[in-house]
């Protein structure tokens, strides 16, 4: 089965909103090895719309499209699949309820604008939104199937989970090969470099595919093995991975879609260890993504944002004296901060962070992008340099990361430095 | 001129990455009144980048293509280039120096690899990549347009600024008409309620196009106008916005792309005033935002993530008993936390949030979604009581969102609830 999926919205088109349900929808149907030919984007504008159902419809088993289902003047998606298919509007009685109990929940009136929602395309069938007032539709037709959702993400990924995915697998049946992906995620080499560790590509994937993705967190290793059963592909995508890890092991932090913070909260979970972090330059990014995760009341404790000086001491139990001599961004400053950290939150681990992330702030001898990590336990600190780049947001994230990384490596025992 | 905007790369296709160059891209277009399209996505196959390629190139005045110009082996698009404009590979030895220097610059040495991204299209313009290592290329034929840069956004973008759009610009020339845009962006008050508030849309827009754009962040108004000289068409975008604003001013936090962040942070630098914020729930995400901005020092002192009981009474001075009577999540901690900020940090506003956004947390009368959040200034303290829905992160960043409104709306003096 191959499928294109089109998302609408000039929005999307001229960039005010990232194309996220491309994304989600993407990373679903790979999952029944659906083979995702193109994605498109085109406006709010019927004849483009029109056009864009036409060429791919004719050209794939499957259309997902997202958008314009709204409430408002400017959505014309529902229209638009009238046209498209010669049909008409019918009311479902059963949306009408979902729009009404919304509603009440929300302890609003339902207005007429509101339900018209429950107005969908004749011969579809109907979606329900559990999250929102605009329901789905599939549609089939000779052979071929055409999904139409919301645009609002959590809307549309709630009816790609309970509705999309199971009514797509049963379709599927039986595969006759098999995909299979594996995801490794690095932190702390460049791609260059991890590609020339890696050594003789063809060698070591044998007939499989690697895909080198950086960013600023790091680079994603994605490699894809087919074959004629799940047992003899797992069985190549293991004997790859090991490969790899032998090599490049020490900066693998994640297999799949694991987070650093997820990983990071999984392995203070396991060894039931406490901590509490002490942030300057990244101004409570770190304490943001390790309570990004449910659950983290366990392990995370408190967090400082000391970005005054004055705070540093007066929260930290850092010496005026040693900010005076060596800079509130020095190894110095940066191990006081873990030592008081932990002090104060009686946690297993304390970590800090400080350093000059831009676009001003740089004096002599220190550079934007100059950074400090230290981390503490019971018995001892480690402190390490690093100097990333310009910009202050993409030095903010990778910092973030670093720090994220120097807390895995900690604990589990590995070198720090490459 | 219209335009096609391809983005290269399986792992934006199966949704390992947002296509964040695709609208970045955009919004820089729209700057010139280019009119986009369509944009696509394309896997890292020959045959699919031919036939997108070919197209596009014949459909539109301009194509952009970015992604799959990287040193390893899953890189094609330049020989896709080659292959389409029929031409072949030739040293620039700018670029050489520039991949040199790069590398010198980090103290690593050049591998053959990287000294191979020298070899450009020949007759193609070439564009410096001033932020790496790939070059991007500069193609006209048949008077038409055709650049390619890399997918690291980082690079493109800067690629963007200093070559794509000035030699757009100048090929332009003036323009026959003009388009412009404006952006309000709204928070606190849903889609539906904001529509009905607006009264008669064609009346208040007359013959102008106005979009709605929900997300977790708020509802944005796009409000476009063509018209045949800047001023008729700015005059006319000035007449609907004071009609808006007269409506539902209150919900409007800015006018253009500004983030709620940016927003508050220059009313607070503006009226000199300083903060200091105690996070529960939102777990850092409100001083992380705070702290994007650059110069953020100058108002933003220090905040506490008390995420545990101890915390919040060895922090922030909150009473245990209080604590113990009403729960960490009530009016009465809320208030005691923002107090508590206050005064340890002698700033003039004191900001606190305390909340259960779920999955779990919940406790019988205190639902998934409960948020207080308070806010005092040297006079007096308000609290106000938030209801969100089940899903952890979206709750974060609705909670961090109306944490920051409040701040707006407390400098400002605008009427709180709705």
């Amino acid at each position: 089965m191959n499928a294109h999926i089109i998302t609408i919205g000039d929005e999307i088109l001229i960039g005010q909103t990232l194309n996220t349900n491309a994304a989600y929808i993407g990373s679903r149907l790979i999952e029944l090895s659906i083979d995702i030919k193109k994605t498109s984007v085109v406006g709010d504008n019927e004849q483009q719309i029109l056009n864009e159902f036409k060429e791919c419809f004719n050209e794939n088993d499957l259309v997902i499209v997202t958008g314009g289902l709204g409430p408002t003047h400017d959505d014309i998606t529902r229209n638009c699949i009238v046209k498209f298919f010669n049909t008409a509007l019918v009311l479902n009685e059963d949306v009408l309820k979902d729009v009404k109990s919304i509603f009440s929940k929300r302890g609003r009136q339902v207005t007429k604008l509101n339900e018209d929602q429950a107005l969908v395309p004749k011969n579809a069938k109907v979606i329900r939104n559990k999250l929102g007032t605009a329901p789905g539709v599939w549609i089939e037709k000779d052979n071929k199937i055409f999904v139409v959702m919301p645009g609002v993400p959590f809307e549309m990924q709630e009816m790609m989970s309970s509705y999309v995915m199971p009514n797509l697998k049963e379709k599927l049946g039986e595969p006759e090969f098999v995909t299979t992906r594996l995801v490794l995620q690095t932190t702390g080499i460049p791609e260059s470099f991890l590609f020339e560790r890696l050594g003789n590509i063809d060698e070591l994937l044998n007939g499989a595919e690697m895909a080198f993705l950086p960013s600023q967190f790091g680079v994603k290793l994605r490699i894809t093995v087919k074959d004629k059963t799940t047992e003899a592909a797992n069985n190549r995508l293991t004997e790859i991975e090991q490969k790899i890890r032998n090599k490049v092991g020490r900066f693998v932090y994640a297999q799949g879609e694991e987070t650093l913070e997820e990983v990071v909260g999984r392995l203070l979970k396991e060894r039931e260890l406490s901590i509490a972090v002490a942030e300057s330059c990244t101004g409570g990014n770190i304490a943001n993504l390790l309570t990004n995760i449910s659950g983290s009341s366990d392990y995370f404790e408190r967090g400082v944002v000391s970005y005054s000086n004055g705070s540093k001491v007066e929260m930290l139990q850092v010496d005026e004296d040693i900010i005076q001599k060596y800079g509130a961004v020095s190894p110095e400053v940066a191990e006081q901060m873990s030592k008081g950290i932990k002090s104060i939150s009686g946690t297993d681990l304390g970590l800090s962070i400080t350093g000059i992330l831009g676009p001003t702030g740089a004096t002599p001898g220190k550079p934007i992008g100059l950074v400090y990590i230290s981390i503490c336990d019971i018995n001892s600190c480690i402190i390490r340099k690093f100097l990333f780049g310009e910009d202050r947001l993409l030095n903010k994230q990778r910092a973030t990361q670093a720090a994220l990384d120097m807390i895995r490596k900690h604990i589990l025992g590995i070198q720090q430095d490459d």
